[in-house]
Formats: C-alpha cells, structure tokens, sequence
C-alpha cells in the first residue's frame, strides 16, 4: 500500500493526500478493473514509440499525420514537442506536416543540438519541402533554437519561416509587456 | 462631507470604504495641502486639451511628440486612445507620429466612424506619409476598426499596416488559445 501510494505521488499534480485518495479507491475496484488500469499502463508504455518520419509519439509503424496523403508534406512546422503539435491540430488550420524536436537548445543545462530531433530534419529535407515553419516557444531557448535551425537550413536553399509574435487576440495593447508590443510592431503587415 | 464621499467614490477603482479613507484623510490635511489637491484638480481639467494635430491628450499647444522634429513624420500609428500612445511610448522602440481615434467603431454601444477621430487622421494624409500602422486591439471592435480604416485609407494610396497578432514573448503555445495560434501561423514571416 504505503508503494503504490509512492508511485502515484511520482505522477505529475498528484500530491500525497491525492495518492491516498487514488490508492484507497484502487484496493476497492474489483480485481479485473485493477488488472485492466495496471495492464493499460504496461501497454501504453510498450506500444508507444516515436514515429520514425516526424518523431512525434505513435503507437502505430508511422504516426497518423505523416501516414496521410491528404496532409501538404511541402510544409514542416517544427515544435518542442507533441503537444505542441496537438495544440496545433487543435485549431484546425494547419494541413501540413510537422516535426518533433523533443526539446529546445539550452546549454545551462547541458542540452546541446545533438540531443534533440535534428539530424532526423534534415534527413526530410528534399526538394519536395518548400517551406519550414519554425513553431518554438518565444522565449529564449525558443528563440536560439530557431535562429540554429535557421542558419542550418537554410544553405540547404529551404524557405525558413517564424510563427509570429504579437498581441494575443483578445488582448489589451495597455497590459501587453513591451518585448510583446516591439515585436508585434516589428511582424506588422500590410492590410 | 457627504458629498465628497461621494464625488470621490464616482473616481474608477475606489469604492465606498476607500472613499471614506480618503475624505477622512483629507479633512484632516493642512487647509493649504488641499487647496493645493483642490487646484490641480481644477487645473488638470482646465489646461489638458487634445492635441490638434494627433488628438492626444497634452497641456501645450501641440503635444511634444508631434512637436519633435526628430520624429519620423512620415509614419502614423493609429491607437484606440491615449493609454495605449502610453503603452507604445514606454518600448523606446517606435520612432514615428501617433493618431488617437478616441475609441473603436461599435454598433452595439452606438459609436459609428463619425464619432472617432477619423477626419483628423484623413486631414493628416499628404505625400509625405509613407505608412499608416492600425494598433487598435485584436478584439471584435478593433478588428472591425482596422478593416475600416484600411478600405478608407488605401484608396488614397497610402500603405496600411497592421500590427501583428501572436503568441506572446515567454508564452507557451501549449496554453495559447486556437485564434491566436492561427494568427500566428498566418503572420509568420521569413527568417
């Protein structure tokens, strides 16, 4: 008991007293509902692996997006990880293809380009991709991230992009910081 | 003392506990103190006017920053009201003239075009004017502002920017919402 109560703490937003609560409802479930959570668990971890195209998690051979004809595969966007590419599907807009960084540029701690997704990049890169979009968070490993990913594509004569930073919409210019109001002035485009 | 609970009270943000603070605290301030209070009060109305060629607020003739010649005259910035002028001002980054339209087309509240400032800024256009950048807020109104400006202006041929929308500086695209990602997709630029 007082293990399975450690084991759930580990989890993400799960505080001790929620691990009692969960571990308590546990001993209570019929055996074959326990055996079905425990079994789902060792599953999901067994059968998802990372799509050998993009490197977003999958539990198929290649994940769902980079195994459909109808997606524009002339379009990489390239994200830190899967959700942001699930927050990009979220909004329905984008029909191109994407690609899973796992992670950011961030030498503080010890995270070098070598650890992240980018020799699998450029081995997408063919005449075929017209243009990648850089989709990093703006912020400062964000930033550096995208302007390494720049000066290395671009030589390989590939159409580099950055998403935009700006307002958000809904957003009051009065408490926007200035950082934000400089670069939406500086992203400004013709009506 | 009533009625200075009162007037004070009308002030935005002080409600009626704060306002009886306060008119206690005035009673008992030296009778100069607020006098002085009293004057710069009657002063700030009387002397603050709008600038007759940007329409923000100003005490002079003609506020400073379209008073400096140093600004670059040949771009306006076109803002909801002055806060926002503020807001622009405190980046240090912005070099060009101002517009204050005093508000946002909206239906709903009864504010048409004629109500805003828009025949000053249309008297503003000359050939020396190489841009017009529209930073009214990414909301309904100011979206529908924009547009309207825009059609206004452009026939006159002069460029018409809009400052961008996007995610803002050290935000996450995992906890952005869907309108702003897709603006941000749309507004992308090169790199």
């Amino acid at each position: 008991m007082t293990r399975l109560i450690e084991e759930l703490a580990k989890l993400p937003g799960i505080g001790g007293k929620s691990a009692q609560r969960l571990a308590f409802h546990i001993i209570n479930m019929p055996t074959e509902n326990a055996a079905a959570l425990a079994e789902a668990i060792t599953n999901a971890k067994k059968s998802i692996k990372l799509c050998p195209v993009c490197c977003s998690i999958t539990d198929r051979d290649i994940c769902s997006i980079c195994d459909d004809p109808k997606r524009d595969s002339g379009v990489i966007m390239v994200v830190e990880d899967p959700r942001d590419m699930a927050a990009y599907e979220r909004t329905r807009e984008y029909r191109g293809r994407y690609h899973v960084l796992h992670g950011t540029i961030s030498p503080i701690n010890g995270i070098g380009p070598d650890k992240l997704k980018i020799k699998e990049l450029l081995g997408r890169i063919s005449s075929d991709v017209r243009e990648i979009i850089i989709a990093t968070n703006p912020n400062v490993e964000g930033e550096a991230t995208a302007m390494y990913l720049s000066r290395l594509l671009k030589p390989l004569g590939v159409k580099v992009t950055r998403i935009a930073s700006g307002v958000p919409i809904g957003g009051d210019l009065e408490y926007v910081d200035d950082v934000t109001l400089t670069k939406a002035l500086e992203y400004r485009t013709e009506m």
